[in-house]
């Protein structure tokens, strides 16, 4: 057994299949592939990993297993899952996901591929699991899947705690404690016990309230969407192979950003903090419906007409049109008189919470701050956007604003 | 200057008017009045006291005022509110806060009396503060009153964080230093700053969490009505004068209790723990209308019919209708584009979270555990309580329960 | 089980023999009496109780246990002990446990009689477990008795951290959990295995140096000496048994001192914190040896000739001559190349602490405001105290003094 | 003024000439060097950067100034000199400082070059400072200068409690707030005010735990050793300048390794944790005084002659000579009575530390696990360490191990 120090759960024993994949390349690896992206560019001192994070997330399935009374195989089944969960993530985890997946067609929980060969596989084998068994888990098949990926699993109770420990922001600083002791298992689903309604709220309120301060903080957002830019231009201009790019850490992603000359400039920018600025951050009921629709071709297309229209070069436009929001944890389960009930269901606040979350939803548009202005009008006419006056001023417009302090 | 460390702010300086405060015998009282009162049969850890949420409160206060910009002897008499605000507090603070009104007429915020004269009326006024004036503070008159109690006052971001830090309950973890500095005065309110609907929430949904964890948990309700009953008949039974029990701190009360012979079972009670038990936990819809209504006489008549109707002494039987809930901080005020919104007109959550608190409303008949059941027949009769079938079992029915770990 | 919330542990998990204790009169009694007595007057948070304290001695001893490997009747044994290792306490715990012991004959840690009767007795001897054979490990007796009462017990791994979230003070910030884990038995012997060295020194670190800032901070120890002062008035002026005093919690000790005439005004002076001050605070080099071996006879003989020379009452005169100071942690036990090793051969760092525990003893005269400097006066005469000059000013002298920001 | 949120600190208010240095590439880079180097390796969460720190000692050294009343350019040229401090380090800190320096003659604290040109001479002129005298303060030089590099800096102030917070170490957790609140200057010297002779200590016993617990810690070391020798190897392999050496960031170095031939199999090592096992671990009184006294390039001649004697590849070897250990906290003064002393001269434990912290220098020969024992033989031999017997077994001798779960 081996004892690791983690700054969130003080003390997390390893042992068994756990202790074996710790070694292994796909694991050290999450060491270099940040948890929270450009996040850090808005919270500082948010430079925790996918490593501590996937051990945190092995020691409250443990905990949980061990509450629930699962033993033997499936439990540790359930462990290596619980390690391995994110070793699908590409350099800067959520980030480029989405790009990923365009080229390889693969999100991050899809890991067959990964596991089931190399020295994972080969872990898993001589301790008797079968690698495949543990990436459906992975994926959130099966009973068990629920525990690793669902929306009662132990990922979000780990990661509501850390980036709440890592950013400051206490928002999400849930009970995990609690959580864990009160899972069960009925009729083959994830439930919390009788008395729970409250205690499935408070993780829901928590990744409401940490969603717009931390997740989608605007600022966070430019930075990622100018990544998400930089990267595609990366595969187009190099031979960069997309299942090579998918298996880089932040690193090599970043140097390599820098070091090609169609991404240098962003590369730089990204690296000293040298964001795009809004030009445009406009409310769902300002947006046309065609525009929410776009897929990425139409987007880019309209990205150019902009640039065309402001006079400015194509790369000084971005356009983010950031999917329906969703809540999975609305439809967890909870207990209530004796019978199962999905959250959204019981609870009055998860209705207010999805409206509040749809309310939030904007459409932006980022470019360099000396021709901002130039692309919000420019944004606004091409876009067809329903903002009263013709100049996008310096506040934009059409919004409840988050002009915060961290802008 | 004076610095004391507290376990919450760290270090807080005290000087001017608040350091000759300090050592008042009004304001040093409150070093024995809890700040949670019954909460801590629930909560072994949460024994802190009105005195250091006092110190909080002008820590609080204090940066408040100097974010503000408001300086002389306008802050100083902010000050000086802040840490007095709670010298109206009685024994276990609000815990019996109904008695005492009943008996003088004066709720914990009406001190006009008590720092109008004495040590802290001579300190007041050496420092060329006007004691009435600071008790309308207190009051929540006027503009600077809505910092010391209103629906953004310090008062409630020191006791929810420090309510989380002692329960351990990380609910009420708001993040106070945003609040604070996000504080202005538009026409004579007090609001938040453009750009913190979500500051706002945050704060309202803290409190959402806490109460029915904490501050109605269902022990601290059985336990705060055993006291109350007791207190009544503390007053009844001897010739304590309401001043003077107003005036008794926690210690002084439980003594009193313990030392009285028609108090004597219940102090004895709520010193070891001893507590009574749920006999009926009903929801608002099964409960009549007229029962809603009652004021306390009816309720001491309906507690010794239902006595009565079970057999057993009218001591044994406690029943508890609790008020409407509230949420102060559902008409915050926040800036919006430009204009001062109350929260609830502009957020979807604050509607969801007054409904969430009205479903979670309960009335409740308390009973010693070996008459429990059949008090709980009786009282469903007595009260006519919609509820189905005769018995009153061991779950007590017509309840969504919350029936946790802590009963 | 019972789960109960704790704001050091978060969650401790109540079972077995220590379900049944937890409702005993005993137990319950410690939820009123503090943890720290006089320290609050210092540290306003440090409200804490012998309760809380209680369950997480109990539940570091749990935790212990499973990483020893010890189960069954034996383990069960133990966790009694750790549960009840208080019991024994009066109020303010060890402010009065010289004047208990001087009446009764006994410490805090002799509870033969308290727990072989009565509900603690019925409950022990319910789970087959010898009363005695309990009691016996909370006087630290035999094997496992180390781990409840011993230089390296839970007890102490409890309150260090216990007693640093409450006062803030961060010293007491250990790392129980690798203490915890750590423990190993040798030939009988509860030891650290190897590489512990520095996790032994640690802890005593963290004594050394929460001991001067809050166990023996000098208003901490003031307020003490007055307390100790009127208890004992109380037990001569009054039929008090001893007995009776004993049993008594912090409550009933502060409201029998304000309702006896003749310590009155210094249970006032407690309530309210007008605590005498320092009229002298002199090292060991200034004292005469025969001073430093006075017993409280002479001490008290003492005390009225100090009165007399300064033509005061003798109530007003306070000496206050502490022990020897100990360091039980330097005989803590760490296996070093297999071998076992007592800290203080092993360490070059415990016999400096020694001396600096040492160099940091003083002799205490306390005063009302008032008359200090003339009471001040009379006490370095009549103790032949070596301090140059006759006038004892506001500046104690002869000392390098800890005056420092909470005089 | 820009607020800025800080795990540690919670709220960190920038403005003045910081607000412009902080959009500078140089402070930006910081983002990207971490503040512990390879100390994550055995404390997965320790990634916290040196941008971070470096808000964090401007943020104390914005408080210290206040307490002072330090004020105006003065004032503005001491924050600037503490945002700045840290600008000069090159990748991974001070893991390849002494490197650097052989290289360029340039520690991390010399920066004249680095803020006497570019966009940070330029936002200093702006702000009407001079960039020669901000690098003067770095290099620790004048009154002010021991604000930001000297026993008493705000730099150790902040590292060791953002260590602590980071890596989940308690030990570091030093009371900053009175360390800030406690300076004085005296005749031209930064010292504590009287009554803080335990202060400084604490401050001294807080790295004396932290260093071995985490700064040197063997693993740490390891892997230090092993970047260090890549490091000098990828200088010597190809064309990169020291100055370009220098400037890198982590990422930079970490890449380039795994691309460079002649690095790329230590690169691997270190990205994926499979590192370097000690084959000798040797106490001081083992170890002959000639070698003790080597030079870098007698190091490297005799890993050579070890390599050859064990008959494995040259890579296969890393002597690990650490020079004496220092403790500039001892040096810190305080005033005592009055007078400034040093810490040295007052404390009994300053004298203590040093000899534990010569106690646990060790000699370190690391070698891949495959080859560890014959590198161990070969190594005694060579180096004509004093241990007996011929084989140097699993277990290295010589040694109070501290062969602890982090292996």
């Amino acid at each position: 057994m081996k004892t690791i120090k983690d700054s969130v759960h003080d003390y997390i024993e390893v042992e068994g299949v756990a202790l074996s994949l710790l070694d292994t390349p796909p694991l050290q690896r999450l060491r270099h592939v940040s948890q929270l992206g450009t996040v850090t560019l808005v919270y500082p001192s948010a430079n925790h990993t996918r490593f501590e994070h996937s051990l945190g997330v092995y020691h409250l399935a443990d905990q949980a297993l061990s509450h629930l009374g699962i033993e033997g195989q499936q439990a540790e089944r359930v462990r290596a899952a619980a390690l391995l969960h994110d070793v699908g993530h590409g350099p800067y985890s959520h980030n480029v996901e989405g790009l990923i997946h365009r080229h390889t067609g693969k999100y991050h929980d899809d890991v067959h591929d990964l596991i089931g060969e190399g020295a994972v596989a080969r872990v898993l084998t001589e301790h008797g699991l079968n690698p495949d068994a543990v990436a459906d888990l992975i994926a959130g098949d099966g009973e068990l899947g629920q525990l690793v990926s669902g929306e009662l699993d132990v990922d979000r109770m780990d990661y509501l705690v850390r980036d709440a420990h890592h950013t400051g922001v206490p928002y999400g600083t849930i009970d995990h404690g609690r959580l864990v002791r009160e899972l069960r298992f009925r009729d083959g689903e994830l439930v919390l016990a009788e008395g729970n309604v409250q205690t499935a709220e408070s993780l829901l309120l928590a990744r409401a309230l940490m969603t717009p301060t931390v997740y989608s903080h605007h600022v966070a957002r430019i930075a990622k969407a100018m990544l998400r830019r930089a990267s595609a231009r990366l595969l187009e201009a190099t031979d960069t192979d997309p299942e090579t790019f998918r298996r880089m850490d932040d690193a090599e992603l970043l140097v390599a950003l820098r070091s090609t000359d169609e991404t240098a400039e962003i590369g730089r920018r990204l690296t000293y903090r040298d964001l795009y600025k809004r030009a445009v951050w406009a409310e769902r009921a300002a947006v046309p419906a065609e525009v929410l629709e776009m897929e990425q071709t139409a987007i880019r297309e309209r990205e150019r007409e902009i640039a065309e229209a402001a006079g400015v070069d194509p790369a000084a436009v971005i356009l983010d049109v950031p999917p329906e929001p969703s809540m999975a944890e609305s439809s967890s389960r909870v207990l209530v008189n004796g019978t199962v009930r999905r959250l959204e269901e019981q609870s009055t606040l998860v209705r207010a919470l999805q409206a509040a979350q749809r309310d939030r939803w904007r459409l932006g548009v980022y470019a360099p701050a000396d021709v901002r202005e130039r692309v919000g009008d420019a944004a606004v006419r091409t876009l067809d956007l329903d903002i009263e006056g013709a100049r996008v001023s310096d506040t934009p417009r059409g919004i409840h604003t988050t002009l915060d302090e961290f802008e």
